[in-house]
């Protein structure tokens, strides 16, 4: 007889193409308070909306590996901010300031995450760490993204 | 007669390992000119030709969200650089230079572009602000990478 | 004759998700030697163990194109330092101290790759460049990560 149709089409591979999970966010002004989480309040990017700014916070829902990174205006005085997972400080960016020299600090880590978990900046210490600033055209801003998603891997799923 | 012959084998599925887009360029000099595009000029990275260093933008092939980020030399003035995207600053950052005192300065973003975007950095005012310096021993960069493509997402695509 | 059978269900397509490399790490001290790479001995993310504390070098074990990124808190004297490619200097970020202004310095870039390549920071200088401090409260940190493994496209395996 003669050959049979083909056979269907195989199916679609896995992609880790929806595993998205990303924010961008920055200040419109200096930060006013210390100690408690900075509320960035101006969006470059956030359309997970993984990044809450009542709270101030990123909120994990994808567990995984995140690289978050921050920069900072520091003017006024001293800057001293401390990076947080879950009410501990991770990491701490220091910067001093000086009349006439208006510096930029910066920070990045990378950290695994479980749904729930945490992160955010905030200024450690009192008043005269506070120098985080920012206006129309000078800005801090903080960014994450997910970079592998903590899913089964191909190989731990046949 | 007899069965045809089995169909042929499917297809192989999607990946999202051919979605690739990145560049990591680097001055040779300080920016001589103010408020048009720095041309980076040296290339770590460039291999999708996606940043064109005779407009000094990077234009968007694949659509999707997108990580930018750029560390600058301070030296000889003050430096103030704005990160454009479509002929519009999205972000500012300014370092003040005093003498025996150069600094370091950065900025990142995460943005969302469509096919035919660009970005690129300019220095922002006149040229008091064209501080952005580099030599053989001093880098200032700029970099990008596609963190997310824009394409349907397997659930979607169901 | 009759139809033939239905094809084989396509192979499951590749996912990026089981190529994971990342670190990030940290100093707890000032770096006491130069042009040595330095040995980051505080870990956030090192799960692939792809950066090794002895040697203070990452060693590539999946080709293809990755994101280095360094934040250098400055104290105590100037701080000049190197990204090196298995021994030469990529890539050089410098700072100048001056007493009373703690400044921070950073660099990122993008590279390509092989086997065995290996990438790592070193103080650039003598002595008086090895401003590069860290302490309790002040972090000076190396991360980064596989962004695009060189692995073949589903095109190019057609
Ligand atoms: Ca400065
Ligand atoms: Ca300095
Ligand atoms: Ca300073």
């Amino acid at each position: 007889g003669f050959p049979g149709n083909p056979g269907l089409k195989g199916a679609r591979g896995d992609s880790a193409l929806s595993y998205h999970s990303a924010f961008s966010v920055g200040l419109k002004e200096l930060v006013p308070a210390t100690n408690v989480p900075i509320r960035f309040n101006k969006f470059f990017y956030n359309d997970q909306h993984h990044y809450d700014d009542v709270s101030g916070k990123f909120r994990c829902v994808l567990p995984g590996v995140y690289f978050f990174t921050y920069h900072l205006t520091v003017y006024t005085k001293d800057a001293k901010v401390g990076l947080y997972k879950n009410d501990k400080a991770i990491m701490f960016t220091y910067d001093q300031y000086q009349e006439s020299n208006v510096d930029q600090a910066s920070g990045s880590v990378i950290l695994r995450l479980e749904a729930e978990d945490e992160v955010w900046l905030q200024v450690y210490g009192d008043e005269g760490f506070g120098g985080v600033y920012a206006d129309n055209t000078n800005d801090s801003t903080f960014s994450g993204f997910l970079l592998y998603p903590a899913i089964p891997t191909p190989a731990q799923r046949r």
